[in-house]
């Protein structure tokens, strides 16, 4: 019987020739990625236990991304242990404050991340990195003691989900209106504990950062990765990313007898600019059906959609023209910004009134720079709007792509994106 | 007998023919500064009283900049009520979160100060705007809920006590240099409730942005204002930034046999670069005399040292450099950061992995941006070294100018910058 891309993966992380659903392995694990907000208190944990060292330096990265800079004094606090632990051990892939950005972008743009290897991070959007044909999974504080103390970890293999995507975008329609179309159909717990494989005409024509917003939100519909496999657009991503440190990687495909148990279809073809509306990613509808609903406030970052790609779309819309509304442009990495600036992007942003601010994580989880006031409203490309996300829990977060926020940032309402596209 | 300039502006302002020190006048107001901190509480206390108008929209200039964008709920909130307040009041000079910017910058670059004017705000470092030839002080909520209600306010008009500066500033030496010997050498309350009038061949020399940071530090000296009369410096700075609004004021100056309380002498030929060392800004000593004790962090911005002269300045020092700690660089308006991305400056901050923030006072008063952790150093162009004043009650601050704090940032230690000027 054939295995799934994931059941590749994780067999060969666990030193078995075949894996199934439902198998307990314990898989090698290559990438670990701490931030400032869970690993600190992983830590703690194995310092209680006497464990300062780490199994290996060299398969962990970190960067703070949260909270940096220090929001107040509680982060300055988490961000100063994770600092001193990263010197003290001596790992030469830590990025700190100046260096540091959004995990979700910064670990793919340097190189950390390659096809076959297992990646488990202290964040539940680290299946973000599926995109590359990993296989990548959030996971919690103590989970990440043992992963960096032993260099293992235990998975339940999951089942497989296959998304098989057809057809052509239509102007101004994103990977973003996809992924939020996916979960609208499936709802947040649609692939729980599932790995979600997204395959067809649809993916092979996205970029790579355009992959990246869909296996970032496999979360938001419970899946425990989301993942994509490799082709020419992924080997010309890891020609151009994996420039230092550990170059090689092996290729892993589903085979054509592989076992699913659900199979979607999609022909995007007709699919409208989506918003997903408060309080669940689950919410979406297409832009006509809630077009003109005033926002106070439009976000456009986040390790969903803080990328160049991203900044390029929304970029567009604000060219000679004025945010209506308190918009914050957070660029993902420092190369991110060094790129935009480069381009004039952030001339653009800066001159329509935009805040432009330093790579952080920021409002997206409620953090800082932008948390909004009772009743506020936000529009966001960031990939969560539960109930108080990004501030005050009687305010609401309106998901959609780069795009539908930037024009709904230039109107002060939610506004179809193609309004502005000729 | 004569008057000194800031009792001709308090005169001109009560409506006397003259008014001496120790008067109690109550003063017609011409400008009123509003942030997001202490102008709430105003707006709430009017509120109390049913009052929700304003005597004059005109004269009050609005600008979010403390904790802005939001970096939590609760000035979230604060920034709703600012913001709502505003528009009701159809306040036309209010600088919304995009435009908005460190009040003590914004306000004379937007044109909003004139010489000969009265003007106070929610904000200690309100003493800032004296540079111009105004009377400029700072207030508590209370008085600026009476001031925004009635347009004027009652005043003790101050003693006024002259500090005659002479003598050219040497390589590395700049104008906080210059205040910060001043409040060294008086002490912190070294001027309370005096009018502190900068006058020399000193002054003549320094551009306005550099006699901004001197009336700036005037508080940190316990002034209750400071002051510089106009000359040819003042009124090209005016002909480039009075350019809407009101253009017209009536320069006064001092008269020859006007009365002080005291005069300070000061030849600036021979200071040296200094730091004010934890906790007072009055602990002011010769960079040689601290140099190489190991910093945390470098933060240059702020209302003293946060403009695009002081950019400049502290742009040379990272130039083909990286910064050895942390370092945050906040231009402190919209302006400021788009003419140093427009000079290439903010390039090279970012290439010196220096993380370039949104305008916003941040750090400088523990806002956010920068929070310094336990034990934390910090070398910093702002005002105040107060203990606890970035963060935790055991970090600290150390407080120099942006060329001593730039190659601080390069060095990781506190750092003569004349090391690196040819």
């Amino acid at each position: 019987m054939g295995m799934t891309i994931t059941e590749k993966i994780l067999a060969r992380a666990a030193g078995h020739k075949t894996v199934a659903p439902g198998d307990i392995i314990n898989a090698n694990v290559d990438v670990m990625m701490c931030h400032d907000v869970t690993t600190p208190p992983a830590i703690s944990m194995l310092a209680e236990r006497g464990i300062d060292g780490v199994f290996d330096p060299d398969r962990i990265v970190v960067t703070p991304d949260h909270f940096q800079p220090a929001k107040d004094i509680k982060s300055a606090q988490l961000l100063k242990r994770l600092d001193e632990w990263a010197r003290r051990n001596k790992i030469k892939n830590y990025y700190p404050i100046g260096k540091a950005g959004v995990c979700h972008a910064l670990l793919p743009e340097k190189g950390h991340i390659r096809p076959g290897e297992v990646i488990v991070g202290g964040d539940s959007h680290t299946c973000t990195y599926g995109a590359l044909a990993a296989f990548s999974a959030g996971i919690g504080s103590t989970d990440l003691a043992a992963a960096l103390a032993t260099g293992e970890l235990w998975f339940r293999v999951p089942e497989s989900m296959k998304f098989v995507l057809n057809g052509s975008l239509g102007k101004g329609v994103y990977s973003k209106d996809i992924i939020i179309a996916i979960i609208t159909r499936i709802g947040t717990d649609g692939a729980r504990y599932r790995a979600m494989e997204f395959v067809g005409s649809t993916i092979s024509e996205l970029s790579m950062e355009a992959r990246m917003t869909i296996t970032n939100m496999a979360i938001e519909a419970g899946g425990k990765s989301g993942i994509i496999g490799f082709d020419e657009t992924t080997k010309k991503y890891l020609d151009e990313h994996l420039t230092a440190g550990v170059t090689e990687y092996t290729v892993f495909e589903s085979d054509p007898d592989a076992q699913y148990c659900r199979i979607e279809e999609f022909d995007v073809s007709a699919l409208e600019p989506m918003v997903a509306l408060p309080n669940l990613p689950s919410n979406g509808v297409a832009i006509g059906e809630c077009e003109g609903t005033e926002m106070d406030q439009a976000y456009i970052g986040s390790c969903t959609n803080g990328r160049i790609e991203d900044l390029r779309i929304a970029a567009e819309f604000f060219k000679g023209r004025k945010a209506a509304i308190r918009t914050i442009v957070v660029p993902a990495t420092p190369s991110i910004w060094k790129q935009a600036n480069k381009e004039g992007l952030l001339d653009i942003f800066a001159d329509a009134d935009c805040v432009v601010a330093a790579p952080t994580c920021g409002a997206c989880l409620g953090g800082f720079m932008g948390i909004l006031a009772d009743k506020e409203k936000c529009i966001s490309t960031t990939n969560r709007n539960f109930v108080g996300r990004m501030g005050h829990p009687k305010s609401e977060v309106y998901l959609a792509s780069p795009a539908t926020a930037a024009a709904s940032a230039v109107e002060g309402k939610l506004t179809d994106p193609r309004k502005f596209m000729s």
